[in-house]
């Protein structure tokens, strides 16, 4: 079945984000992946970290904006230069994959790409590696390969992957075929999904061939594909390829690689996995990622509580009172400073948006 | 009836308390009267300040600690340096108000003295002065004039009056023998007191001839009074009296006004009245002082809220941002924060007193 071809394994981390859900931590030019939100090592250097020795430095990718650039080169200095495909602006993950996708097709026209994200967090560092050498095997065979994370509980925060009839592939791995995605789903049908046995939780996170990717992007995004031409047909030369990147991607459509082409994919896989994979995307999620005390309570930074529970402190310098509270989330900031309830958290995109419209740049 | 004695009235204000309970505003060096809570001037300046002009500065004394001084002396240069009557150590209202007595008997020993706090607001400082001026023709009768707030609504933080017959005396305002002193009742009971019509909310303030309160003090508190004579025969010789009330104070039993000298006094009338006034005593107190929004919301400093109740935030230059919150205290200082439910403000004082037993000594 599987075509055993040569072609390189690349990693290409997506790093574009700036995060909003986690302000005020993340801003506008401390975006979420530059943050130490656990340990000594930021959300980016322990998505690079994590890839290797699986993957070498120079076999490692990062798609962002140009403004992160200097940022997280700073960051990951181990990364050749050349590895950072910088976006003039952000346009959503199917743009952003497909640019990638054009840098490697140069490298290697048989190239192998997973994707990930750098706000994600695995615990399992080790069982993530031995999933994406799997991956790899059912990638060879053409398929677009997605993760599919065993829901631990019936999260209403995520999208789902229905998983069909089992692939006889050479994979160590289960690989499944995709029946369906499913939106995020509301909490009636997210109980039924998780307790169903399946239903995974959509990660985010892909292995294909680069020219599978392109091949579906011209089926379903031919307006984009010919834009992506464009920029491909420039590659060769670096002042033209600036010239033409910038004069294309602001016209390019916004869209996400799972409505673009994912949900209309041909030939799709899912893996099941448990690697402790969690999208650090909003306080709730870091709620949780962190161990609690017996009242519930993640508590970082000096504090002193009274009659506390099931609350999310993330302070820094400053001390933290906190008497007869419950389902908080308090984060301090040097110059900002949040309190939410915890089930209120997707909202706190809507503090940076009013903080923008008024004007109030500092602080976002 | 009245003798229409001399005497020269003095008002003396009580200035030694920390306030612990507005925290962490309020700090060991920073105490609560030292505050700016409402407008430019702090709550002692603004207890200077509304005497006048009934007072002249001359006619106006402090009583404080020795530590506090230099930040009194600071905010209101116009009082005589004698002025301040300095304790070497806290022990309640009643040595507190016995020391002042004897330095103004000094003085004069016709003199009459109403007592106040630095830590009161009065909205209506005219009839404030009004009533002071009322409660000197009842004092001049030999009185121990205490002044009566007409309750409000049913607080059970504050001890109450019940006034008996009106007394036929010449001030302008009305005057009744005080019945009895209730501590501060339960909810049930503060609500039948509160409707009434004949409790009072216990001020606090008090006018007197300082030769009646040492008539009290030597019947009720003569172990104090023995000590407190000690200190007044000290008193022509600055040097010997230093000596001596260094010697004497920290022997002196803890003892508020109130318990020591006004619930078993002989002739006690009280004033009732309606001035506006509020003990700045806990965060609650300062939520009903100050105007709130139409959500219940009281919000000073930079904010940005979203679906927020009946929530206090007292900020400062940081941002604070709350969402999907209600019937909270939030108070940011430069080094510390409290985030504290609004029923549970009476337990600010247990953070400061966890943080003393940790030796985090910088943050009380």
């Amino acid at each position: 079945m599987s075509r055993q071809n040569a072609g390189v394994f690349y990693a290409v981390i997506m790093a574009g984000g700036s995060g909003t859900r986690l302000w005020p931590m993340s801003r506008r030019n401390r975006p979420k992946q530059s943050l130490k939100l656990f340990g000594e090592r930021t959300l980016f250097q322990q998505a690079v970290d994590r890839l290797q020795p699986l993957f070498s430095p120079a076999e490692i990718l990062v798609v962002t904006k140009s403004d992160l650039v200097p940022l997280l080169r700073d960051q990951s200095p181990e990364l050749p230069a050349e590895n950072f495909i910088v976006e003039p602006e952000g346009r959503g993950t199917a743009p952003a994959l497909g640019l990638a996708a054009i840098h490697l097709q140069r490298r290697d026209p048989e190239a192998i790409m997973a994707v990930m994200t750098a706000d994600h967090f695995i615990a399992d560092a080790a069982s993530f590696r031995k999933l994406l050498a799997g991956a790899q095997i059912a990638a060879r065979s053409d398929y677009l390969v997605t993760f599919g994370i065993i829901p631990t509980f019936a999260s209403s925060g995520y999208g789902y992957i229905e998983k069909g009839e089992s692939l006889p592939l050479e994979s160590d791995q289960p690989v499944f075929r995709v029946q369906r995605f499913v939106e995020k789903p509301d909490v009636e049908d997210a109980v039924r999904m998780a307790a169903s046995g399946k239903f995974l939780w959509n990660s985010g996170m892909f292995t294909w061939r680069v020219k599978c990717l392109l091949d579906e992007l011209r089926r379903q995004m031919p307006d984009f594909y010919t834009q992506l031409m464009q920029v491909e047909a420039s590659l060769q030369d670096p002042e033209e390829y600036t010239k033409v990147i910038g004069r294309v991607w602001p016209q390019v459509a916004e869209q996400t690689i799972d409505y673009g082409v994912m949900e209309g994919a041909r030939n799709v896989a899912v893996i099941p996995t448990q690697i402790g994979w969690i999208d650090v995307g909003s306080w709730s999620s870091l709620f949780e990622l962190m161990p609690c005390d017996s009242l519930g309570n993640v508590l970082v930074g000096p504090h002193e509580t009274i009659d506390t529970r099931n609350t999310l402190v993330m302070g820094n310098e400053r001390l933290i009172a906190t008497i007869g509270v419950e389902n908080l989330v308090i984060v301090d900031t040097e110059d900002a400073l949040l309190v939410c309830s915890r089930d209120d958290v997707q909202d706190v995109r809507l503090i940076v948006k009013n903080l923008k419209r008024a004007g109030q740049i500092s602080w976002i």
